[in-house]
């Protein structure tokens, strides 16, 4: 088996993280855990599927993925597992693993009766059922045992670019703990001479590198993500232009 | 032997934890070592004995806790040794372990001439003392080794709420990263019926999960830890409000 | 061999250093991983310098730390393998490891196509080049095959403290989480009747612990460092101050 790798919008200060880890460690001592982040703001689902999407092929075969960010904890939702590529994925039906690039092959509800503690609380599932659901499947339970085939319900197509006559109309998805803010345009879809345009201003062509750019000036880049990213250079972009999730960024003569 | 867990007032900023595990991967370089949280507000051992009592019975059996949030050190102030349940507890002895569920058995003086570094510093025993006596203890060193048997000399005692005529007068314990604002009353004594009362305010019922607050609204929530936690949905109640460490909280009708 | 530790401007938001854990994962899969710190200020070389300097000697021999700080990534500057003492060191070359108390006996260059991925981003090399390097020496890889012998290009002295007529003049050397302020001067060159003094203003004798300081009041401490270091009990003294890195420090006296 590979690690368990933790994604959730739970944050560093209090011991929310440690405990599930702590829940591992008593199942399946031997498992290596590794925190994916724990820096998600709180809720955004869409961050965590973008987080999955270009983190996943980072990882080795069979690693199992824990996604938690779960505003809908202890209502009706239910809880997946799925399996894409070689690894396991386990995340509330939210929408959290629909952007994965090897779309899941198969899916399964995740019975807290089944895989949980013997007591589950109604707001912390981390600890509750998926911690201890991870640790049994790097123990070798067969998924089969986590409960029954199923369809997710909340399935979001990423968002692909639209293009038409030499431009692509993308938008913003993510902004990192420094202020780039990564596009879901891909790099690879950006010519030489191509422009990329925020807000009716022209950004210049896609560097290669921040070092490219011009002391604090705005510049796009070809981000290791894959995709396009808007930065300062010395300075926060996203927090510089209040930027929003969602706001649109285009690329000119592509 | 269980994992080694940390919990500091240290932050993450600095490299301060990753030398704590330098000097044991030196000493037990297969020890699991994982991070309960280096989040503790600074200083306050309330806060790290609470997260103590909540959080150690997720953890395996021969697991060894080390708190170090420790304002004395350097002084004259002891460290000591307990046995609680299955597991080892390492903190100064200032009331970090005096609100464990399973009360400790046995206490011992750590000596750090014994199981310190050849040099030990006055400002940092983290690095000097804890962490090398939490590695000998997982390699198997013997307890009496540590050094003699002792009584802590600060023992707080755990502030239970107080009930009289259908009232439970209980207070805030503590304030998590959300603004989930903790307090020392145990969900199972509130009845159905119950109402929570803060600041002469009414937040209504205890809630199962935060899925069934009105949007923006506060509310009381039987939470994870075991304890009434008073939350805004989508926001942070302690910040909004100001809320303070031992401030009141009642429960009418209980 | 060691722990891979390491020690990076990335931050914990975002998966950067997840990232990170997942390629050693893939190559290295039994490597203990030690997070030094994620929290070095942005692009800040010294502090990553003086990190190394001061944390190195607390881990076991054959230890691999890597010191992503790296503003000129991407451009032309090489990334360096070092031996220094029983350890390996892998950074840019850019002065991360010219302060370390062990000077490196030897150096070689780092050779991203022999020692990266199949892929080689130009913006995140801690990814595509330092964590597979880690991970191939961990796993045994001679360091004679990561690349050619090569002298490093920058490779700035460490600030001594000049001394003179019974002054030592030091300056500000980096400030921890809590607004401490560590100097380039050693503790142990201050005498018990020394005075530190900083921006005109006699902050007494240095100090063995920060109890012996008066409440609220600034001080000089004997840090753990090895370092003097100034204070603020119960406060920052770096933010209350609004200290920048540099600042002249003085002991009088000495």
């Amino acid at each position: 088996m590979g690690p368990i790798v933790l994604l959730t919008d739970f944050g560093l200060k209090d011991p929310y993280v440690g405990v599930m880890k702590g829940v591992i460690a008593g199942i399946a001592p031997r498992a290596t855990v590794i925190d994916l982040s724990h820096g998600v703001p709180r809720h955004d689902v869409r961050a965590a599927a973008f987080c999955l999407r270009t983190s996943a092929r980072f990882f080795p075969p069979e690693s199992i993925f824990v996604a938690v960010v779960d505003p809908g904890v202890g209502g009706g939702r239910k809880i997946l597992w799925a399996r894409s590529g070689d690894s396991h994925f386990l995340a509330p039906d939210n929408g959290a693993l629909a952007w994965l690039e090897a779309s899941p092959a198969e899916f399964r509800e995740v019975l807290p009766k089944r895989s949980g503690l013997v007591q589950v609380s109604t707001t912390f599932h981390g600890r509750d059922v998926f911690a201890p659901a991870a640790a049994r499947l790097w123990q070798g339970e067969p998924p089969a045992r986590l409960g029954p085939s199923v369809k997710p319900s909340i399935w979001p197509e990423f968002p692909t670019p639209r293009r038409s006559k030499g431009r692509i109309a993308g938008e913003v998805l993510y902004v990192d703990g420094f202020g780039n803010t990564v596009t879901n345009m891909k790099s690879s879809l950006v010519g030489p001479e191509s422009r990329v345009v925020f807000r009716g201003r022209d950004l210049g062509r896609l560097l290669g590198t921040y070092s490219e750019a011009p002391p604090k000036g705005p510049c796009a880049v070809a981000a290791s993500s894959g995709y396009v990213e808007l930065a300062l250079r010395e300075g926060s972009f996203a927090e510089e232009r209040r930027v929003r999730i969602g706001e649109k960024v285009e690329i000119r003569g592509a």
